[in-house]
């Protein structure tokens, strides 16, 4: 692992770090923000994963997660969304190949050798965050935006013990159901959607994953709630399964990091409260 | 004006906005952050003036301001730093020209004709925030960072009666000492020194300006400390003069939006309690 930059903030440290991904085959970055901290201290961990377009960039810059990180002694991990560099296969689109990785392992050529973020944020990273960091590995919570929280809510439930805590910001809540993942799960999965179900929160929860309680924050001014995200899904398939859910529809947000910062602080809140 | 973007942040309204400016002869861009308020009610103003190679979008995006903001019941309005467009002169330095007006009305060719971004802070831009805004302009208050901390100051120090409140992160508190003043005023304002004076918070303070106080953050391990921001001559100018100020050396933080950005909370309280 090799340090890109490290700032004080808060009174802790927000680093930018990369590393050589045997997963994806490339170099990876992430961001760290490790609060001050007493020394010898292992602190909760909380992974955010972003949505489409975003690198580990966009949160640690506009997400303004850091004032409740210091308070709640939580470290955030901000991974990348997809393999990067010049050998990786891309797509034209914004919302398939590099920025757009979905957080699946592909089985498709030309992807399946380097779009394995699933496996890197399931077994690589957590292993290089451990071994750095002052990380307490058992308290873990995830969340994440739009894409990313798709990502951490398919994390959550296919892994449960893992995550002590689960929240998402805007999630595609069913790849199943929505252009987005379609394009992408056809491209990285193939055709058969029964490969599919393990990547899509809804069919995970219809088919048996449980989790203690979940929250979403959804804005009504999204202007991909209908079309892509369809957050009525998630609480249908919630209200069916008996899986408790704080689903809040948030009167007036849009898509973006201003929604996200608004809500951030009581999303780490709620993440604090199941790690300590 | 017009209006760029609305996105609602924190219970408010992140606004960004367009005018054609008469002092510059440019389309100016800005950015409001108006809190929630009661109808008709009118808030205080605070101006955050930012530093080189920066436009409103740096601190709108990275200046964790909205939350204090909100708390508080504050207006933030964050200024480009210097006219725009492709008939505007420059220079190729990122410290003189576009990015870099240091908040001068420049007499000297090519640049007095859009270079009146002193008369663009005391005139023009008050007047559009008062018409188009719940804004209560006999409550403003001002800071800023780095050339736009050295702009906050001076405005500050020529017009107490305008200000009820001034802080700044680490500000260029003398261009008389230190290369970025040396070239820009020399530039903006020609080799005679005497009328830099007013540009320039020690040289105010020794020539009589008082505040009834001040606040500087400044960090220990910002790379332009020694070579160009110098707190310890406003330190030393303030003592001398018996001119009440809070400096505080803030250890181990640098130069970027993360030093800001820890630090914004503390600043806007400070000030919301000097306009309320």
């Amino acid at each position: 692992m090799e340090t890109v930059s490290t700032n004080k903030a808060f009174g802790g440290v927000q680093g930018v770090y990369t590393h050589a991904s045997a997963e994806t085959g490339t170099e990876m970055t992430f961001s760290v923000f490790v609060p001050e901290h007493a020394p010898g201290a292992k602190l909760p961990v909380l992974w955010f994963l972003s949505g489409l377009t975003c690198t580990h960039a966009n949160v640690t810059e506009k997400g303004e997660f850091r004032r409740a990180c210091a308070e709640h002694g939580v470290i955030l991990v901000a991974p990348d969304t997809s393999p990067r560099g010049d050998d990786v296969p891309d797509d034209e689109g914004y919302d398939f190949g590099k920025g757009a990785g979905f957080y699946v392992d592909a089985t498709e050529e030309p992807w399946k050798a380097n779009f394995r973020m699933r496996s890197y944020l399931e077994i690589e990273l957590p292993a290089v965050i451990a071994e750095h960091f002052p990380a307490d590995m058992a308290r873990q919570g995830i969340t994440g935006h739009s894409m990313g929280g798709h990502g951490a809510l398919t994390m959550a439930l296919r892994d449960p013990s893992r995550f002590r805590s689960v929240s998402a910001f805007a999630p595609i809540v069913s790849p199943l159901n929505c252009p987005w993942g379609e394009k992408a799960l056809t491209g990285y999965l193939g055709a058969d959607q029964t490969a599919w179900r393990e990547y899509d929160a809804c069919a995970l929860i219809e088919d048996g994953a449980r989790l203690p309680d979940l929250l979403v924050d959804q804005g009504t001014a999204d202007g991909f709630l209908e079309s892509q995200l369809k957050t009525h899904l998630l609480e249908e398939a919630c209200a069916r399964a008996g899986q408790p859910a704080t689903i809040r529809m948030q009167e007036g947000y849009d898509h973006s990091y201003y929604f996200i910062s608004s809500f951030m602080a009581e999303h780490i809140s709620w993440h604090a409260e199941r790690l300590k």
